[in-house]
């Protein structure tokens, strides 16, 4: 039916849902006229770039309003920041696996009680490259964690339960088409391994704790190159893994900025 | 000597160290002369409630422009807001144990920049009470992972590293002294317990996602009692393994909201 799913019999039973972190509610806000119409969302950390994403989105629309400021959806919350743009809404979702979480459950939801239908969703985030060149777009194909394996291990009440990390193939494939009519970038297809930290987790030598040489650093970052690893950011895997059990087609693009 | 330690070897070769996600630096900023006399740090999640932190402490501390708006040190990055007052610095640092291990790295290195000497570190956050009254107050003696296990599993290069996660006994005692002066608010000295998630990893029944019964829920926040745990939150294991080892004396206090 091209519907969102919750997987969460508890729901139906609510009185009211309140998305906490996003500060809106089926009480308090209508969410089908709100976002009904909804067809694409874009995430990314940063809220400033989330709203440039807009303003952006704005323009190449060609939306009245274009150049204009954006109105944050979710100002009644510093958490998380949300602008939406004809059939597009960008939220920006902090930095690591528990906010990008916090945020993806709470969004599900909202798109599950707007009825919408057929909802894309992409990750445009920035990362760090792994042999590749300054400047290029990493399409994920297969989100990795720190072990090369295409995973994500969720804590439920203390338990570890394996998710799949897969992303849809076919709209990565649809992304790298489009990017061809942008060759300023090197566009291309690979793993992207996610990890918890960014110091010591990616082999970063300037963090404040650093136990390993700059040898065993490369050692580690030529196994994930080996291992089809072609950047590296913190949060593909929860990302792969929410979308992929709640019917969203999901795809990961990330900007190599150095 | 009381000074912070950084724990990385590779440090005293760089000829620049850039604070990247509080747009900071040693070539850019004078750290000593910004930082070097601070002796309080307060860390919290949300960059609003830090500003309302900041602005309590110019009241309380009865420091000129009490009552005037607080400067931004980060504006140029949206990632976190830090202000200072006297002798204080107040930081957000996002929500979960990525978000907060990023900003930590980049606080203990500005602080070792700075030198600055006898810092003492307290994360003022919210969180959820397990049996206590809400409006309680929880000082955390032991941060403890999902399985009550005082411990915090690091990965470095693909391996984990686990790391203890006590804090500073003394302060946490001396902290629950000062909270006598302050009978509004029920304080207590107990376990805290980290998660990584905060919908399925802390067993909320209104998730996207929840596949386990309310009964299953409650036996396991019962486990969690009997283990002493008092509160639930995101970030306290990483705040003390990493303050722990780098020789910050640090304590983690939580308001239990609701």
């Amino acid at each position: 039916s091209g519907l969102v799913l919750v997987k969460n019999p508890h729901l139906d039973s609510m009185e009211e849902d309140v998305l906490y972190h996003l500060d809106l509610g089926t009480k308090t806000h209508n969410l089908p006229a709100m976002f009904g119409d909804i067809k694409f969302v874009c995430v990314g950390g940063s809220p400033k770039r989330m709203r440039a994403f807009a303003q952006f989105m704005q323009r190449e629309l060609g939306l009245a309003g274009a150049g204009e400021d954006v109105a944050d959806i979710c100002a009644g919350s510093d958490r998380y920041a949300m602008y939406r743009t004809g059939p597009v809404l960008s939220i920006s979702h902090g930095m690591g696996i528990p906010s990008i979480s916090i945020m993806l459950h709470e969004l599900i939801k909202l798109l599950h009680h707007a009825k919408c239908r057929d909802v894309t969703i992409i990750r445009i985030g920035t990362s760090g490259g792994l042999g590749i060149e300054a400047g290029s777009v990493v399409i994920t194909d297969t989100a990795v964690d720190s072990s090369f394996q295409p995973r994500f291990e969720q804590v439920v009440l203390g338990d570890v339960v394996v998710r799949s990390t897969e992303l849809d193939k076919d709209l990565a494939k649809e992304l790298l088409a489009c990017s061809r009519e942008t060759p300023d970038f090197p566009t291309l297809i690979g793993h992207t391994m996610c990890t918890y930290d960014f110091y010591e987790g990616q082999g970063r030598l300037d963090g404040a704790l650093c136990s390993f040489s700059r040898e065993k650093k490369l050692e580690y970052l030529r196994r994930a190159y080996d291992a089809g690893v072609r950047n590296i950011e913190m949060e593909s895997t929860a990302f792969a893994a929410l979308c992929g059990l709640c019917g969203l087609k999901g795809e990961s693009c990330h900007f190599h900025l150095l």
